[in-house]
């Protein structure tokens, strides 16, 4: 729990009385190597922080699942748009390496807002989010898959080992076979 | 002016006094048709508010405009990472119609936020853009070209009418001569 201490420190200064009131409405909970935690249709009742392990976000389209985005501990999240407004989520979360998550609900993490630290805190994770997800969408927007992969094996190679080749694949918006090429063809061009 | 405190409004509830607090900071400004707000490689400094007109976010790439999405009045805006971080802009902003818009600093949008009501707008602002941002990028992610212009047909229709067709095309990520090509298939179909 003393990492979700740091996590929130890392945005905002935190008093010991601060993080007692934070710290009491989490409980802890384990999720398996590919436990899905939620589904799309229903409603994603938590706010949650990842402590150890690793999550991706998808959505069923068409019988084939489409990987949105990763999630690596130590980091915030939940279904955002189903969690905030009660609504049935359009996607899944589903843990690809055995996980150690906190979870506390809507209405907690509502009534925590009156602490400052955690309102600062709140909104500057949103903010991070924010750029994260424009980040992704620009690169989609402007980007080959090949030229995003290499990207990532720039920015965050340890995530690539991590990460099943057909979840990568979806993510870049190709075949797992088009990947393969991706990669030998790199491997290759590394080797010369 | 008084048409931000009703767009606050939507979001919190604000005293005349908050009211009178925020409304100091905010400054008026008029853009031309296809007056180009903020640059790529500049210092994005302002949080706005566009009360009339239409905006695009678009980026350049080889020498060709991507356009990312279009902010519609009444709405929030700045370039997130650039104004908060005050690092160089990855993107332009650009009025494609005559806007009226509002203005104010890094230091007077942070000042603003002890203001309770400000700060809920803030939070609850950056959430719902974040929501936008994900439909975005799902609607990329997992549909065609054709469909997402179906759904813009359906869900904002005026936008449409306002947006001229390269930009259009260049947001949904296809040439403009296949948008026309959709366009007309649309229009058939709709006439039989």
């Amino acid at each position: 729990m003393n990492e979700f201490r740091k996590f929130i420190e890392n945005y905002t200064t935190l008093s010991d009385n601060e993080w007692k009131e934070i710290s009491a409405c989490f409980t802890q909970r384990t999720l398996l190597k590919d436990e899905v935690l939620l589904e799309e249709g229903k409603i994603c009742r938590y706010l949650y922080f990842i402590e150890t392990g690793l999550l991706r976000y998808y959505i069923s389209k068409d019988g084939k699942d489409i990987t949105k985005f990763f999630t690596e501990a130590p980091y915030c999240f939940t279904s955002q748009v189903s969690f905030t407004n009660e609504k049935p989520a359009t996607e899944c979360i589903q843990a690809i390496e055995k996980s150690i998550i906190w979870q506390t609900t809507l209405k907690e993490a509502n009534d925590l807002l009156e602490l400052k630290s955690w309102n600062t805190f709140v909104r500057k994770l949103i903010q991070e989010v924010q750029h994260f997800t424009e980040r992704i969408l620009q690169d989609i927007q402007t980007e080959t898959a090949e030229s995003r992969y290499r990207k990532m094996i720039e920015t965050n190679p340890e995530l690539l080992q991590r990460v099943p080749l057909q979840y990568l694949a979806s993510f870049f918006g190709i075949a797992p076979q088009s990947l393969s090429r991706i990669r030998k063809k790199i491997a290759r061009k590394n080797r010369t």
